[in-house]
């Protein structure tokens, strides 16, 4: 378990604002592909996420209850209190989810089949050395917008790197965990093998 | 209100399952997306959404219980519940972020910021006449893959489509809502307004 003290929180209400719903964005992905692929250590990151997120909670409520001046600017905080409540739930469920793997049960067939048959599913990518991917940074391939895949983790070696950065730069054997439409999965998937050499709206 | 009871619901458990899983992704998406713009009907389509997800929920437990017939069959379907839950919760949450809409809570100017300054964001995308996406369907389009963006409805003059099907032509005038990161809409923006002429991987 990392100490959270030692994380840098960000230091005003807007900032800690979108971190809350990035990481409960990334918390519900991560679920997902953990319970997919049977993966104890992603489930895990999910809950260490749970409990950044409720630093950050804290965070939050302490900025804006000390904000507050007037009848009308309370009424204000109170929505954004009341919406880190709602992304907070969310989060929870996540960590629901990745409870599921860590206590080893026994998971029914359905479960992978739906979380694979949904309108956006969860998919792994090998990329292999002849793939255009190789050597670029997340930031220059910007996969999100030229092959509607969002990259999650990517495992390297024994290695699993969470939310990867946009520096982050691909090697050959990476295997990235990503969610998108089937086809986009597809599409991102050949890229990776390195059957398709020009991608997207290059 | 519409009658659920005249609406056709998943025979299987798994297509239940499936069904579930996309209403509450939709959920989410039409929540922040009926806060960012302010639109008390897209929100109202969220607890719509949420009773339709309660009674797919009914129906799936129902199933569930009468497929159990060994101790392991239990506990396998047991985790198809556990699931069911954590996803009724995510819907639960985002039904939370529509009754804000709903009950005219005064917003803070930072939610707003929050939910446009996200990884993911929600955009508005207005379709002049020149764009190459008049005419075409959204399966033929593939925007998901091919921009990057989801869309999550459409407005087309006084009317909403929630969640349009792959058969949904789109017409010049439409506003399409979409989710995505900013580069995406950016993109799907430019193709909508006539200024790129080829899209994606084409």
């Amino acid at each position: 378990m990392e100490e959270w003290d030692e994380i840098e929180v960000p230091r005003n209400v807007k900032d800690i604002f979108i971190e809350m719903k990035n990481t409960a964005e990334l918390m519900v992905d991560l679920a997902y592909s953990s319970i997919l692929f049977n993966e104890e250590e992603m489930a895990e990151e999910v809950l260490e996420l749970e409990e950044y997120l409720d630093l950050l909670n804290y965070h939050l409520m302490v900025h804006a209850v000390l904000a507050a001046r007037s009848p009308k600017e309370a009424e204000q905080i109170t929505s954004i209190l009341h919406m880190a409540h709602a992304i907070d739930d969310m989060s929870n469920a996540a960590a629901d989810l990745a409870k599921m793997v860590l206590e080893g049960v026994e998971l029914h067939p359905v479960i992978t089949e739906a979380i694979l048959g949904s309108e956006e599913i969860i998919g792994k990518i090998y990329v292999s050395a002849d793939s255009i991917l190789v050597g670029k940074t997340l930031e220059e391939l910007d996969l999100a917008t030229n092959t509607g895949v969002w990259i999650v983790a990517v495992r390297r070696g024994k290695r699993w790197i969470f939310d990867p950065d946009g520096d982050f730069k691909i090697f050959p054997g990476d295997i990235l965990i990503g969610r998108g439409t089937n086809t986009s999965i597809d599409y991102l998937k050949e890229i990776a093998r390195g059957n398709i050499k020009v991608m997207g709206n290059e």
